[in-house]
């Protein structure tokens, strides 16, 4: 065997040159090369073909001038990838932000002048409306008013009450139902399985079409029929869909799973764009939370699509205030050194909250999975949002949206504000300045308000443990904050009138002079917020981006980084994996994290065929009959065979896929005459020349892969892993001199990292 | 040979059961693991050598609670290297900015209130100074005036000019003769350099103290003396050497060249953090442009190491504006579409620029290198000094440092400026707001500026490529902001005059009202800036977001964005290597870029030997003598032989780094009685029980890899590329059919990348 220059990485190549196989169809075997469902990708062969496709075109282009203006074309997909998946998810933001606004309040009344203004639109566009009392105005009237006549008393409180709960058991129900009947995959946050799909899993059907449109309009029902849930996460997901409907147009991306992932990546960061008005952090996010192969150019579009989609969003300004976001903030005081410890106390409750969270949420899931109760989704979101409304409406805090409470509890309070967080005694003499208002004492709203946000915090924690995971679009980004917001507002206000009480302890005696502002409770809220987004995701430099980013200064970065340090500690200390992983792990999907593998194992312990098992099922590259390649595919279930020399030397030549030997023999007993059960299946380079009395010979070199990667019986386990990882190998040869051992697949390794680290290794499913 | 669990990835790991080899030295090998100057580390073992040590220690720590303590403090080290670096490089940078600012007036004059104060700490403190001309203060005198007595006329200006060129000659001299007698790896930029270490690559003193003392003083003494360079790609080199630095003080970074890594990559961007004074950018830069390995715990502590360095910085406020930076600004008009036409204009000159400079400079550098020009840089040095400061001293543009040009280019004209770039007519009946000036007809003082700004582009150009790359400190950042801050300006001055006396044209029409505010010149400045220093170095998400940090408004993202894309575009069509990866080249270091390489060729294509050359040296399991060995040491100079089994079979058993068996033989020969030269040499697991009269074996399969890397004959370049860079190899064997063929070493990948592009690959020196 004289080395030549075929390379046949790829089966869809054409052979080159003389001296090459002849083989019996000139066009490719139809399907080679794709995969199954729930299936794992070859990185390196997508990889392979992608530079193939590319080769191919650049020397085309040198051919006429259509080619050159097609290769220009090729090019630039990319970016007109980006840019449309920027304009869809941005306006579907758009959309989904201004319809959860409209149907949020039509649970509480509805707009005379324009039934599909929000409470707000409502006022605006009203003249009677009062500096004062922004949310009052006459074409703004609530259900009981409107059909008794009454605002106030008992009856019109409990007509609103339950006009209030059937509102939102009719939107949840729709969202149920929508999601059960025409897209099952739109439920939960849909990170987790993005996670999994782009770490190079095939889950078909997940962002496709339906699921981007049901999950759309699920969303906006689930989200206004007030259930403890957000709109982040499925943003990720919507946006996902879009890039893979875009990807569909253009076949460098859409035949190539690998591309296809760039793609989904940035399409990742433009999600979290929208859905924090963040573009930079929601590249970060992507980069740390959702990517598995981020390679720089993907860096840059994503930065791309992730603007893009800013810019749709802002264009469109759902808010209604120039801003990408409703929890935009600017503060006016600085930070001391002092709150650094209600900042780290803050970040010690996020963590507590993560680990509680996702113990609770897990061991619920799990239930649901394992029980009756998971037969019942729609019953079950019918009783959850029936006990949210319940609960929630009589709470002025609960009762409201999550985002708007979340953006009330960030702000800091303005000397006319008349909200009732906000009920300060203001000194007489005070000129009330725009900015820099003086501490002062607490008048009896806050403390009223501080009892509700106590109840409110207690009603939340407990029933977003139940609600994420429910068969409805749900994320977990808004809830999470909306804790640790409570939280850090009261802590914000504790200290506070610690601060302006007791201004000559010596913890504040130093930079706290009555009549000045030292404390802002809308900080803590905000640092409340990331500690406990972080304990629950375990986000570290795209959370504090991402708040930096609404903050919009650099000021209060260490304040938000100290608090997510606090909760990152605090929560890995309990357990490792974010929610995300968790979820992932519940689910069996097979996802190799980045997690370091530190066990003293090596290949030989893991490889199968394992010290009791039945030999390794292999082919032999030219003594093999094609009945029993059609015995062995029929008798095991392997993705595919390595082909050795002879039984006897047992040295490697290649590894075929089983789906290519299946299409390929069928294809083969299909089309070219003479091939029959007796026929030998040679994989070497030539066929000898056969008697006339014997079958067909049936050639295969073509679907062989002549570079299987292979490691030493003696390779440590974590090499292995970092093998896996980083080149994103579905199986891996053993060898010891030479002679094939066994085999690894991603799922032995996974199998294996689970048994290390005493997880119940059978949960790992899908191959 | 059974299979057991005896790891041998690592020859300082202990043996561990029974069974195993009786070595001759229970103390690992002195060295054995360590690397030679200008040679390649190999990442998998450093990786598997760091998890062997962090095994030890988790294990240790059940014993003892002292040994608990110190594996909390091993697992806390990270943060404190973090901590340390972000001090040290934080409080560099300031020292730096003081010692520049004083000694860059230096040049002009002296305060007499106390010499060690600027220009204008001196004004500052002066109760004289008015608003109208902040610059003038009686403490503050020029040399001539403190002299002569005389600050007019021609005496006193020859006498100026006479004395800035002293001064400026006579700081280059000191920075040159330091650096050349002190640290010679003191000079340049450190970038390429920095790159090629963080990918494996071994420059020992590098990163050395010297390096780090000798560096700031020079490249303080390199900026003050007026040359065209900056101090932001040195501080990265400065800030990395700190890392280096403290990485001594943990026996985790200091003894594994991989894990050091992880800290150099923190600290760059702690470097530019400091350089900008934009933390998130820093770390970006790391990212994209520095790092080669960057896994996400390096990102989250990057982050930590880059905000400590900025808050440090802060604290010492070098430039009295409580701001981290010299160029912060703001904007209060939005851009308008139409501008984006300037805008791509000005991202195609930055493109232009960037491809000019880099070929003039690479070939000027070619040319130092080649001739008899590089034997005299001290002189080189004075040369470029000279001629700098006699051009520079009669333009007022470059007479100052550049980056207050820089700063004064970017900055909008307020009402009361008093600058000659902000001489226009203002309207009689204006009521001068603060922000929001109409745009105004130029005065000559403007129309003064443009012909000088003319004069101090070409300057700029043309002396730029000259002093990048002589033997002293010299960044590329500034010089580069600095051409295109000049075109940027020239051309917003021009489409603002356009706009003014032209509002009736069609373009203006739609935006630009008459007695509005619709160009801002200081924007088209920073867009020129970022096209100019895109175009050099293609840089592009951390460009963007360093210049996002300057303005701290999204707003202005998308010109900033649509400058550095076209810049990019425009300078990828000529030639794909930025300025580091050029320098990189030229220096022959073994950098395997980031590139796709898309060639249709196989490993068979580059391994050695070719086919004419000898056989591949290698060493058989149990039939070579210890004589051999050393004829083979002796005679060739591979880094490491591979082991098979016997000449015949050529079955691979492992590979033998050449360093590793040079010290275990002579340390055998020392210290192990009956080792001769006609020992056999076993890397069998067991050695025979030889008659007594034989010489007594050498047991070596200590040191033998049993997991070297190999691929397939049949294994295409890309995926052999792919391999190298991921996993970082130093050398790959390859095999067909388990029979070793022959070696790819990261050299052999190179010159291969080499030729396919039609480059010298003669180039690539060290191995």
């Amino acid at each position: 065997m004289e080395a030549d220059a075929i390379s046949n990485a790829t089966p869809t190549e054409e052979m080159n040159g003389a001296g090459n196989l002849m083989d019996f169809l000139d066009e490719p075997f139809p399907d080679v090369g794709t995969y199954e469902d729930f299936h794992t990708i070859d990185w390196l062969r997508e990889k392979s073909r992608d530079t193939d496709r590319h080769r191919k075109i650049t020397n085309k282009s040198k051919e006429s001038i259509w080619e050159f203006i097609k290769s220009l074309l090729d090019a630039w997909s990319g970016w007109v990838v980006m840019l449309l998946i920027g304009l869809l998810s941005g306006t579907l933001a758009g959309v989904i932000d201004l319809a959860v606004d409209w149907m949020t309040d039509l649970k509480e009344g509805v707009c005379l002048s324009a039934f599909w203004y929000s409470h707000e639109q409502c006022c605006w566009t009203s003249n009677e409306t009062t500096f004062d009392d922004r949310d009052k105005c006459p074409q703004w009237q609530k259900w009981a008013e409107l059909m008794t006549g009454y605002n106030e008393g008992a009856g019109a409180y409990l007509l609103n009450y339950f006009l209030y709960v059937m509102w939102a058991l009719c939107f949840s129900l729709m969202a149920v139902s929508l999601v059960r009947v025409f897209a099952p995959y739109a439920c939960g946050s849909g990170i987790p399985e993005i996670k999994t799909i782009l770490s190079g899993f095939i889950i078909r059907g997940y962002l496709g079409k339906w699921t981007l449109l049901i999950k759309t309009v699920t969303l906006v029902l689930a989200v206004s029929s007030g259930l403890s849930l957000g709109k982040e996460g499925p943003l990720v997901h919507v946006a996902c869909c879009c890039g893979n409907l875009f990807c569909s147009l253009f076949s460098k991306y859409s035949k190539n799973e690998g591309k296809r992932r760039e793609v989904l990546s940035a399409a990742a960061a433009a999600g979290v764009s929208v859905a924090f008005g963040a573009p930079i952090g929601g590249v970060l996010f992507s980069l740390e939370e959702v990517s598995y192969y981020f390679p720089l150019k993907t860096l840059w579009r994503s930065f791309f699509a992730a603007l893009v989609a800013a810019f749709t969003l802002r264009s469109i300004n759902p808010f209604g205030n120039n801003r990408l976001v409703l929890f935009y903030v600017e503060y006016h005081t600085p930070w001391y050194m002092a709150e650094l410890v209600p900042f780290i106390l803050l970040g010690v409750f996020g963590g507590l909250w993560g680990t509680l969270f996702i113990r609770a949420n897990i061991a619920w899931c799990r239930r649901r999975k394992t029980t009756q109760l998971g037969k019942y989704p729609v019953l079950e979101v019918i009783a959850v949002t029936g006990i949210t409304a319940v609960l929630a409406f009589p709470n002025p805090y609960t009762r409201r949206s999550t985002s708007q409470l979340i953006s009330e509890l960030f702000n800091d309070c303005g000397a006319l504000e008349s909200s009732q967080l906000c009920d300060y005694y203001n000194s007489p003499n005070m000129t009330r300045p725009v900015d820099d208002i003086p501490d002062r004492p607490a008048g009896p709203g806050v403390y009223a308000a501080l009892w509700q946000l106590s109840l409110a915090l207690i009603f939340k924690v407990v029933i977003t443990i139940f609600t994420f995971g429910m068969k409805i679009p749900s994320g977990l980004f808004i809830p999470s904050m909306a804790v640790g917001a409570i939280a850090g507002r009261i802590v914000g206000i504790a200290v506070e009138q610690m601060a302006y009480h007791h201004h000559d302890w010596i913890i504040f005696k130093n930079w706290c002079r009555p009549g000045a502002d030292c404390v802002t409770p809308g900080l803590y809220a905000m640092v409340g917020a990331a500690a406990c987004l972080g304990g629950v995701t375990r986000m570290t430099v795209s959370l504090v981006v991402i708040m930096f980013e609404l903050t919009g200064g650099l000021e209060y970065i260490v304040p938000l980084m100290a608090a997510a340090v606090t909760s990152k500690w605090v929560a890995d200390a309990f357990n490792k994996e974010g929610i995300y992983e968790a979820h992932i792990r519940l689910n069996g999907y097979p996802y190799l994290d980045q997690d370091e593998f530190t066990h003293r194992t090596l290949a030989t312990d893991v490889m199968r065929p394992r010290r009791n098992d039945p030999p390794l099922a292999v082919l032999t590259q030219d003594s093999t009959t094609v009945e029993d390649v059609e015995t062995l595919i029929k008798d095991t279930d392997y993705n595919g065979f390595p082909v050795v020399v002879s039984r006897e030397s047992e040295r490697l030549i290649g590894f075929v896929q089983r789906r290519d030997l299946t299409l390929a023999i069928k294809t083969a007993r299909q089309k070219q005459d003479g091939v029959v059960s007796n026929s030998v299946v040679y994989f070497t380079e030539d066929a000898p020349q056969l008697p006339a009395s014997c079958p067909q010979p049936l050639k295969l070199r073509r679907i062989l892969n002549l570079s299987p990667f292979t490691v030493t019986d003696h390779t440590p386990m974590e090499t292995v892993v970092d093998i896996f990882r980083k080149l994103g190998l579905r199986q891996c040869l053993v060898t010891r001199s030479g002679r094939l051992l066994g085999i690894i697949t991603k799922k032995d390794v996974l199998r294996h990292m689970a048994q290390m680290t005493n997880q119940d290794p059978e949960s790992i499913m899908f191959n």
